[in-house]
């Protein structure tokens, strides 16, 4: 039985089960030369999925309705007619939100169980763990000794961004939204300093604590208000990496916001909006930094690992109430 | 008699007669070896001085209440004991706004009356042309067949910006807030369209029809609704030069605006805020490269000269107003 997980609307605010539809396939799969089968091991749900589910412009093509939705996978090769692959290799890559799926293996590179676990594949060695690295060392130019704010700090790519903060030698200042959440900032990942936004009520003042010298860098996972109030910290030649905006992906109407101009004006500030792609070339490089960090222990990552296929949309949408810690995967 | 024009009151709002206050002194000036005595030909005045009246943090010190305000002045040598200058020499730089002064030569610098009139040393040859070269290449790095889409198009800055464009290959489409000043834009600087912010109502729709492949290079002068209109017609890899904002610069509240963040991401785009002196090593070439184009006919200036020394507060007051064509320079 082939399980397959389709986008049935295109979601209005808050995604809601409703958006999606389940079907089951009772066929068999057959491949030809150069195509292999591949069984789903880990699924990862992302918040940018969420403007891929709309149909405005953005980056990427939206996903088409009544069709599957696709995100970062490990997958195990279970049959394979293609030379680059052999049974039982583990390859990532962008597949179908399906159980079992026909593949070419185009864009999917093999991955070695025995170096890392299979999840951290789609986390702190994937896309996450990129995103973290290049955001960070790309655009955010980090300088020893500066000063880097991180919102949505607790999540998969924020708790990556401060930890690697720290191995280049900043001050790291970390957003979350529960006390628990600062603590593991500051216990687990070694952030100088952590703000819980729900319980403060001066954002900007806790800012300007936890920050004397000012903000350098700031990697923006949320957007929204929080980032507002940074914006009233930030230094001369301020850099600030627009990485996510949580905060309102699900607004239905155009979100405003303090302007950012006369600060960027006044500041000499740069804002640069990006997706991991745009840095493809520099991935291996950066692959291998992060490998190294990681066995060296200069890098450790949690994971919100969600049991079962079915559980699929529910995890994605529990990432807008921030329920992961870390990286939300899905283990089918 | 030497007069002198001191800052009264920080404005409140847009800045009115009564925040400046008129001094005469009938003394004599002396000066020393290594100083000489400067007669002020022609002042300069900017939008980026409100910033300075106010005492919010900025990327310079604000000026002193009761002390003279400081600009962009043309002098003429009238006695030297400094090595470096002679009588009869003309001289730019940061001055006082006084009839008269004594300086040590500090940072100014000698400039040819024969090669180009005195006030384009404050204009396309000074901080204006520099401005509008070094923000363009710098920050916008345009590339040949892209759009270029400039606000406060008519303006001493985007002016120049927009003929830059033009030679350098790209689309050119001019905002500004008269048929006169659209009409000049198209006429005198060759720009491709134009558009009367001021008598259209959808300025979205109208940078889509001005600008059908989208904007690339966004050089904003204004900020405000006129920018977030053009947000939603940026392509890819967009660049935003955040050069001015003095739609909001007279503002008693923190301006509110369409969020950025959302569209930065959306099309990996960058913003950066900038002041020309971040480009300071870049000056020698860029003075070159304009002085070339304006010798070779490819580039043109328009100013409005006020005449008298005790115009130079309502010369920079009208800036708010748009009463300029292009660089604003007073006459003494």
């Amino acid at each position: 039985m082939i399980h397959t997980i389709l986008l049935k609307h295109r979601p209005k605010g808050k995604p809601s089960i409703s958006d999606f539809e389940f079907i089951k396939e009772d066929k068999e799969l057959t491949i030809t030369d150069g195509e292999m089968l591949l069984e789903t091991l880990y699924v990862s749900v992302d918040p940018y999925l969420r403007g891929r589910m709309s149909d405005a412009k953005s980056y990427v093509e939206p996903f088409e309705l009544d069709k599957p939705i696709h995100s970062g996978i490990i997958a195990k090769v279970i049959e394979s007619k293609n030379e680059k692959f052999s049974e039982g290799d583990y390859v990532s890559g962008r597949l179908d939100w399906k159980t079992k799926q026909v593949s070419k293996g185009e864009e999917l590179h093999k991955v070695d169980p025995s170096k890392a676990d299979l999840s951290a594949y789609l986390g702190i060695l994937g896309m996450t763990g990129l995103t973290a690295y290049l955001g960070l060392t790309e655009i955010g130019k980090p300088k020893e000794g500066e000063t880097l704010v991180v919102s949505g700090a607790a999540g998969a790519v924020g708790s990556v961004v401060g930890q690697i903060g720290k191995i280049l030698g900043l001050r790291v200042i970390g957003i979350a939204g529960t006390d628990e959440k600062i603590d593991m900032l500051k216990s687990k990942f070694g952030f100088d300093a952590g703000i819980n936004y729900k319980t403060t009520n001066d954002m900007k003042a806790a800012i300007k604590e936890a920050a004397p010298n000012g903000v350098d860098v700031y990697f923006d996972n949320v957007g929204g208000e929080i980032s507002d109030a940074v914006l009233f910290n930030i230094n001369k030649f301020a850099r600030t990496i627009n990485c996510g905006a949580i905060a309102v992906y699900n607004n239905t109407e155009v979100p405003t916001s303090v302007s950012v101009r006369p600060f960027l004006i006044k500041n000499s500030a740069l804002m640069q909006g990006f997706i991991v792609s745009n840095f493809e070339d520099k991935f291996p490089d950066a692959i291998k930094q992060l490998s190294t960090w990681l066995g060296d222990g200069k890098l450790t990552y949690s994971e919100t690992i969600v049991e079962g296929f079915e559980n699929i949309p529910q995890a994605f949408i529990d990432l807008f109430d921030g329920k992961n810690k870390g990286k939300m995967v899905v283990k089918v």
